[in-house]
């Protein structure tokens, strides 16, 4: 056993209903994990006191290990600040995480958004480990990104770069919950799909048993299981879903070069129905020194931990450069 | 005098016609410039014993001055290999920099495209300053860009990175040079805007007394001198010119979070004839928390000497690193 062997840190994953937290080695094993309720109508401070109490009963379960430091992934969160930004399903306006924990824990605070953390957690233990150029894309209910360039965080100047989700397909196109017109994540996320099947229902005379199932009710995990079933639209929605990520994933490349793009999240589990068109509308919109180059992968992180996980190497990758 | 202050680099920037070169102390000063043509149906070979003729000339002109450098700027040039690669304009098909010139000079060389190298130039010399975040869009022929992220130029995983000309504005657009459809540079550089008068001919029934000139003929810097003296059409195709370019610098922000869009070259020395246009169409299409924060620039850098500039900075950035 070498000095440094019973360092943990503790990955924190702050979501609009559950946070998951876990205790995550230097390895990228999960050790231990938990996880409580949100609750984000109560104001933070009580959510941080909840936090502190689940994770000190945690750590009791791991018996000669010492925490050496807190990684924290959340919507709008800021690496830069330490903050937490009017997050969309939360009701907390402004929050100072670090400030928060002090009053428990004496270790070395980081926070970024969950999209940064996936794509640290790909480049620590996942499907970009070697990599020091690629881009994460979460497809859940709405579309993040990581952008990792030279083996860093893509932050840029005020901390919030990275949201590919609201680069433009068209701006005449579908309204967003940002506000504009066209964002990417209206067509291509778990909702995009839904609205895109939607769409086909209006558009084509094809049969199909989705139909019968009301807007509010119809979610990406029915298409898919139709798709998988024989459904024309349904495999058409995730043609047009694919068509649509390549040509603007296409863009990313002329921005950045990556080596990789890394799909995760619920959408990516869906596994050729999304690969495959992504990948050949992203060939058809490269430009010509692009071709050819850039892996489209699935994540390489379990489902369950992956955002505990990429915590974990927020903190991590935090600690060895400020040693 | 402290040590060093009689150390210059050579600046060389490769045109399709001309090449340009100069020494460029430590404080982006041009101590003594030249230009040759770049006749480049001949080898390369010839082309780089030519230029250090020229080269060597020139430094007899600058007394007591050591070169401890050479950086050139070239099309389809990459900076981590050192190379030329099937330039659009010069027959040369691969060209190996650093080994063409190290039998006449035996100083560290350093090659870049064009963009990247007015990237450090702005970001060394000119209206970029101080930053560590931003982006370099040059409106020639083309539209090209260099993107300089936490104080580095961005290069990706293949040395390539930073072809923002290449975006898609409309996969159904105009074809491209580089045999796709709807490139930015199909819109937004001196070519796009003679594209889109023409366009407006044929749609509007406004009169200009450009519609008297042929395709061929009509020149951007026409289109700019009619928008002054008032001609409608004119001042609608930079109002257009503006629409496209802002909507998709909206989507480079999203990616990079920049502190500035620095606009260079032909195109952006029609002031606010393009700038304006721009402007109102980037914070209309920014995602909202980047709103009101990307400041708009023109370039800061010299018309004439902006390249050689570039290619110096580019040289002392690289020596600066590689001590």
């Amino acid at each position: 056993m070498t000095i440094g062997d019973n360092e943990i840190v503790l990955g924190v994953d702050i979501g609009g209903t559950n946070t998951k937290l876990g205790y995550v080695d230097r390895l990228g094993r999960c050790l231990a994990s938990a996880s409580i309720p949100t609750d984000a109508d109560q104001p933070a401070k009580v959510f941080f006191r909840r936090l502190q109490q689940s994770a000190k009963e945690l750590l009791q379960s791991l018996k000669g290990k010492t925490l050496v430091g807190i990684g924290i992934g959340a919507p709008n969160a800021n690496f830069r600040k330490g903050t937490i930004e009017h997050p969309p399903n939360l009701s907390w306006d402004y929050v100072d995480v670090p400030a928060e924990l002090r009053e428990f824990f004496s270790v070395p605070v980081a926070v970024t958004n969950d999209a940064n953390a996936a794509a640290l957690g790909e480049m620590l233990f996942g499907a970009a480990r070697g990599m020091k150029d690629f881009v994460v894309i979460t497809l859940g209910t709405g579309l993040g990104s990581g952008i990792v360039s030279n083996g860093e965080l893509l932050y840029g100047a005020d901390g919030f770069a990275g949201e590919i989700g609201h680069t433009i397909v068209d701006p005449n196109g579908r309204f967003c919950g940002c506000g504009k017109r066209g964002c990417l994540e209206t067509y291509c996320s778990a909702t995009g799909l839904v609205r895109t099947i939607q769409e086909l229902f209006c558009n084509s005379t094809e049969p199909s048993r989705l139909r019968a199932i009301s807007f509010h009710e119809l979610t990406s995990e029915m298409v898919f299981e139709a798709a998988l079933r024989g459904d024309k639209l349904a495999a058409q929605a995730f043609e047009y879903t694919g068509h649509i990520l390549g040509m603007k994933l296409a863009d990313s490349v002329a921005h950045l070069s990556p080596e990789a793009i890394i799909l995760f999240g619920g959408l990516a589990a869906a596994g050729e129905l999304i690969f495959a068109p992504t990948q050949r509308s992203l060939e058809a919109h490269l430009f010509p020194i692009f071709r050819n180059k850039v892996k489209l992968l699935p994540s390489k992180l379990t489902k369950g931990d992956v955002a505990v996980l990429g915590a974990g190497a927020l903190i991590w990758d935090f600690l060895a450069k400020n040693k």
